[in-house]
C-alpha cells in the first residue's frame, strides 16, 4: 500500500514535505513503521542535491548569512531546504534555531523550506531525524540542502558526517581569541568564512582570515582532492556572499562525482554501524540489573577500585543474566 | 589464593614484570582469569607514575629521543618503563617497535624496562593490553611510563586516552609539508617537539616551531589549565632533550593533582564503556546470521538501496533471531 503522502511529496508539495518530516520525527511505533516505509519509497528519488553543512556560534551571523546566501541561490534558479541540528532544542521551548522570526525573507520564498531542529535528548536521535529530513527534502525536489548547527555537544561532527561540504563560520578575531574555537571543528572545515568583514572590523577580519589560512596548512584536508579555503564576507552588507557559491561549485568540481559518491557511501555505512552500536548500548543501559549496577561500577572505575575491563565484564554479565 | 607473581612483581622484580605482561597478553581463558585476578590485586599499587604518550612517524627519531630522554631521567634518579602500541605489530614479524636493537643503551639500564607492542589485530585489544601493562609497570615501581606509537590507524587517540600528557614529535618542515600531519593528531598535543634541530636543519626547525606555535593558537588546548607548547630539540646531539623534563614538570604543576585525577577518572570510565560497546558489537558481528547478511547490507547501504537505519534494524533483528 502506497503512503498517501508519497505522491504529493514527490510532486514537491510543501505541506506533504512538512507532514512527512513530522511523521519521521514521531516516536510512536506505528508512525515509525509508516515513516520507514515512506523513506524506503522515496530513497530512489534522493541524493541529487548539494549537501552543505554550516556551523557557527550564536552571534556569528549564521541566520543572516544563510538568508542572504539562500536568496542569492534562489535568484540563480536553485531551491533550498534549511534543516537544523540542535540536541538542546525543545520544540516551543524557545530554542534559537526554532525561532520563527529567523530568515523571514527566505522563509517567504516558494523555493525555500526552513525546518527547525527536531526535539530530542540524544544527538544520535536528533541527527538521524535530520538525515531523514534531508532525504525527504531531496525527494521533494530541493536541489540544495543546508544543515546548520550552533555546535552543541558533538553536533558539528554529526553535521559534517551527513553533508558533502562543511563550512565553518567565524568572527573576526585575533591572537588569543583564536583559542576559543571548539576542539576538532577547524579540522572538519572545507571552507572557513570569516563573517562581519565590514566597517571597523574589515581589517581585523582580513587579518583573521590570513591567520586561519596560515594555520590550516598544518592540518590535513578533510576532503581528498580539495584544499580548504578561507574567505571573508559580510552577511549584513552582502559583500562576498554570492561568491560563496562559486567556491561550493569549485569544491564539487575538484572532489568529483566519484569523490562525492565515495564520501556518501562511507557516511551511510558509518551511520548504519552507529545505529547498531547505539541500539545495543541503549538496550544494555535499560536493563534493570545494569541500571542497578552502573552507578557503582562507574564510581569504582573512576576511583581506581576496579579495572575498566573488569567493570565492563560485570556489566555484560548482568546484561546477559549470568 | 595469591598469584606467585604478585610478590616479586610488587618488589620490583623485572622478570616477574615481564612474565605478568606476557600473562595479560595471553588470549587463553585460564590465563585471562589469572591475569584479571593479578590486575585486581595490583590495582591499589598503581597510579603513582608520570604517564607520557609520544607519537611520531617512522624516521622522526622517536627511539633516539626516548633513549636520550630516558637516560637523562635515570640520571636524575627516576625509573622508566617504555611501552609501545602498534596494532600492525606481529611478534617476531619484523615490527619496527619490536626491533631489539632499538634503545640499546637504555635497555641495559636497571632503572629502565622496554616492552614492544603486543601483537593483535584490533586497536582495542592492543590498547587494553598496553593499558594493563602500564598498571603492572606502576605496581612494579616505575615512576615514569612512556607509551609510544608510530600512529597506525587511530593509535594516537588510543595513546592520548591512556596518558596524562601527550607529546607529538615532528620533523623540521615548512610550507605545504605541514599538510602531511594526520588529522586530529595536532589537537591532541600538549607538547610539540620539532626534532632534528641540528646542523643544516636547525634554522628550518626553528621556523617550523614558530609556524606550529602560531597555528596552535587556533586550537583549544586538550588539557584544561595548560597551553600547549612547541619546542625544538636534537635527539642526536642531545640539545634540548633534558629540558623536556622541565616542561613535563611544569605541565603537572599547571594541571594539578586534581586535574590529573579528573583526567584519569574520565579515561577509565570511557575505557569501560568502550569495552562494553566493543564486546557487544563483536558478539553481533560473530553471529552467524549477521555474518551472512552484513556484506549485502553494507553494500545496499553504500549504494543507497536501503537507509542506514533500516539496515541497522535488519542486522539487529538477525542478531536477536526475530
Amino acid at each position: 500500500m502506497t503512503d498517501p503522502l508519497l505522491e504529493p511529496l514527490l510532486a514537491g508539495d510543501r505541506r506533504a514535505l512538512a507532514q512527512s518530516i513530522t511523521l519521521i520525527e514521531s516516536t510512536r511505533a506505528d508512525h515509525r513503521q509508516r515513516a520507514d516505509a515512506l523513506l524506503a519509497a522515496v530513497l530512489p528519488h534522493t541524493g541529487k542535491s548539494v549537501r552543505l553543512g554550516i556551523t557557527g556560534v550564536p552571534g556569528v551571523g549564521k541566520s543572516t548569512l544563510i538568508e542572504r546566501f539562500g536568496l542569492s541561490l534562489i535568484g540563480q534558479g536553485r531551491s533550498l531546504a534549511v534543516l537544523a541540528i540542535d540536541p538542546s532544542s525543545k520544540r516551543g521551548g524557545g530554542s534559537i534555531l526554532g525561532d520563527k522570526t529567523r530568515m523571514e525573507e527566505l522563509s517567504r520564498q516558494k523555493a525555500a523550506f526552513i525546518r527547525p531542529s527536531p526535539a530530542g535528548t540524544t544527538l544520535g536521535g536528533v541527527a538521524r531525524r535530520t538525515r531523514e529530513a534531508m532525504l525527504l527534502s531531496e525527494a521533494s525536489g530541493f536541489d540544495t540542502v543546508i544543515v546548520e548547527t550552533v555546535g552543541v555537544g558533538q553536533s558539528e561532527t554529526a553535521v559534517a558526517d551527513m553533508v558533502d561540504m562543511f563550512i565553518v563560520l567565524l568572527l573576526p578575531a585575533g591572537g588569543d581569541d583564536l583559542q576559543g574555537i571548539k576542539r576538532g571543528v577547524i579540522e572538519l572545515a572545507d571552507l572557513i568564512v570569516v563573517n562581519k568583514a565590514d566597517g571597523d572590523l574589515e581589517a581585523t577580519a582580513k587579518r583573521s582570515a590570513a591567520d586561519y589560512q596560515h594555520a590550516l596548512r598544518m592540518l590535513r584536508s578533510p576532503t581528498p582532492g580539495w584544499i580548504p579555503e578561507v574567505v571573508t564576507c559580510s552577511a549584513q552588507t552582502g559583500k562576498g556572499v554570492t561568491e560563496l557559491w562559486t567556491i561550493v561549485d569549485r569544491f564539487y568540481k575538484a572532489v568529483g562525482e566519484m569523490g562525492i559518491a565515495h564520501r556518501r557511501a562511507e557516511q551511510a555505512r558509518a551511520w548504519m554501524w552507529n545505529e547498531v552500536g547505539e541500539t545495543l548500548l541503549g538496550e544494555l543501559r535499560r536493563h534493570p540489573e545494569v541500571k542497578r549496577l552502573v552507578g557503582g561500577l562507574e564510581n569504582d572505575v573512576e576511583n581506581g577500585r576496579i579495572t575498566p575491563a573488569a567493570a565492563a565484564r560485570r556489566m555484560l554479565q548482568a546484561f546477559y543474566g549470568r
